[in-house]
């Protein structure tokens, strides 16, 4: 079970998160391609913090938004999907090839991610992209989605432009017994507890998770995504880290 | 000797130039990034149409300042300058990679390409992108620069870096016996007369100009750079390609 | 009945519509504010160049989306409408005492203007800017809205901000007997024969409009929007203020 | 003496600054307006802050750049400069009326600010935005600039504009016996030592500033620029406001 963590957050003077801190703890750092957040140079420093951890490097391509930090809903065509991660993804794989680094994955951020979830047509446009960078590299770019109790679809889908996935859980998120996370607006909906989110980690590396009603519900996941924000998270970073080693 | 051409300048809902009626006279197009110009819907547009016509595409990076187009100076690091290079270059091939097309070599636009000239440590900055994104192609990308009389010093950093180099003159621009371009500032700087151009195009090709005080000076050229911007200059274009393939 | 224009919407630049040629045959010209189009020296042009023709000017303030052109629904607060229609009346307003010139009215743009008429939340906010702004202004600034058959939810809610109110119909858009425009979507929604379009604007003058469905809809519009693209649509605008001269 | 903080400096999800902690303890806060830093919704928040304060607001334009915080110099005309002051003041004049606030100057920041010092064209351009927006409000905006040993000429272009000026000297900055700053590549050009920046306001609060040479010189200033970037600078700031209220 790998710890995944988003990274290179900070755009020009403005500092986002605490790269230094929580890079030495994860395992695949998504890196922020400039349209949401970030800018080359930041991307630059974020690549090269993650090689000195040994960590995997993902593109994380969102909508073009920074006011919006990515996170709003702005329509696109599919075309279009798939030529704003093309162009991400293959910005920030040139700035890895300025450090002798390998870009390993794709995660879309934000409302790209959401939308790529909700939305069949937008899951194939980000497809069709990270297909046809494969088809020229070395090693295939895996595609990071959520993981659903049932991911038949997504993996049919997937099947057809030959793309690796990877599914991840989410550590301080609260499930519903659909398997689906229960919504922000809701109570209890983020966990703000250390044990609960080290629990929910141990049963996720385990295949399950215990849902809001206290049902087992079983969940595959290949990582887990956790947050550098701040001190206090990083030291929970650290900790899920060490537990999960033991 | 090769015609080359500023290409996918629009922007959004900014139509500029008239590249669907320039492309198909022209050997070489230079393809905005999406930092001074352009967006990934353009890029692509772009790509495909330089496809159908067989030309070849080379990436055309810039200051990101599309309100200047990329015409303003920016003070950057040398760093920064090499990230800056590296991301637009890294999303131009991605894009290319959708089409199934290949990316050739790079032309800094506007303040850039001055700077690369008139600094040598931009011009490393640049070589150095170009050269560490060449370690993992298989082909090199060219670098495409101004063409001087004494090109020694260009030469001999590129060899240091393995960057093959593309050398361009201008097709309507009058030269110095120096072998530098007459100031735009300067009366006669630009030719506006279609016969005065084609005659210094066949010149060039001839290894040759006749400089703007009548001399006959050496000057070796890949390539010619033109217009597309409106139909007479497209009408040029045209006959220029005729000329060359006489 | 005044003919009301879309006016400055070039960027840097990139030229878009054919302002100096429109200008002298409109009655009202909606300067874009920076945000999806314009920029500071494009708004002072057009600015200077609705003074010569003695033209009203209106700010025409979008989403901040320069590559949607602001046609792109973003999700907003209310409040933050209020402050990005404030910033940009704000931003147009100084620009027009540069040139002495008087600030008239408000009309939103694109995808701003569709989600004031769809949604009251959205609407009111854009009152509360107008109505805030109008209290320190020795002449208050109207807010320009689609004429509809039943306007009187819309003439309440501006009452209550003390926002007068510019009521605007479409010389070129089909309209169906509920008072609503043909959609885009539909075949027919857009006319393109100059004669029908005048007859319609003709109509509006008159207080009433033949629907698609040839129904005599009663319509009170104060002003009508015009299009300044390209030479054929002046030309076509011209023809209008001639009739209305009449 | 006032001491004047710039303020409003987040933008979207980034922020910067500790303005809530710093506002208590200053007189005058210089709010960025969305060209180099800040957006509508970070300016009013910043706005009402200040009201609850009773801190004068004045509006702190920056080149068009977020990337480089503003502090890169980028070429504009004269023309250009004017009007992207006007359209970022009358920007955050619009905002103030919003919140019935006030604002009374107008301070430019980084390199517009180095270059309206050093170069008198830049500084005129800055003066006619200002004066021109003056003419139609109940009171003059002020301008703020650095305060010399020798300011005649600053005091007489800005008479000819009619133009109030504002003086500001810097309470952490080594100064020259010139009068000009000590340039900030030099060792000691930015003190760190609590007691002597104290020291230094309170010199400048008596008409004088003692030299990194130790020559007691004669500076007059209407306020001191102070930071408030975190928790270390906001005490500091506090400490000077009890330093000057005994």
């Amino acid at each position: 079970m790998k710890l995944n963590c988003d990274m290179g957050e900070s755009f020009g003077s403005w500092e986002m998160g605490n790269d230094a801190a929580a890079m030495p703890w994860i395992d695949m750092a998504n890196v922020a391609c400039g349209f949401h957040a970030s800018d080359p140079s930041h991307m630059a420093k974020t690549v090269e913090l993650a090689l000195v951890h040994g960590v995997e490097i993902g593109a994380h391509p969102g909508y073009d938004d920074k006011q919006g930090f990515g996170r709003r809903h702005i329509p696109h065509t599919s075309q279009e999907i798939t030529q704003l991660v093309a162009y991400q993804v293959g910005a920030l794989d040139a700035i890895c090839r300025l450090y002798g680094a390998t870009l390993n994955y794709v995660k879309p951020h934000g409302a790209l991610y959401n939308d790529m979830m909700a939305d069949p047509s937008v899951y194939e446009a980000i497809l069709s992209a990270v297909s046809l960078l494969n088809m020229q590299r070395p090693s295939s770019l895996s595609l990071m989605i959520l993981a659903r109790t049932d991911n038949r679809q997504y993996i049919a889908q997937a099947a057809k432009y030959a793309v690796p996935l990877l599914f991840e859980a989410f550590a301080d998120r609260a499930y519903q017994s659909t398997g689906l996370l229960v919504p922000r607006s809701q109570a209890g909906s983020v966990y703000h507890d250390t044990e609960r989110i080290r629990q929910q980690v141990a049963e996720l590396a385990g295949g399950w998770v215990t849902t809001i009603d206290n049902q087992c519900l079983k969940l595959y996941a290949d990582t887990v995504c956790v947050h550098g924000d701040n001190e206090e998270s990083v030291m929970l970073v650290k900790q899920l880290h060490e537990d999960l080693r033991r």
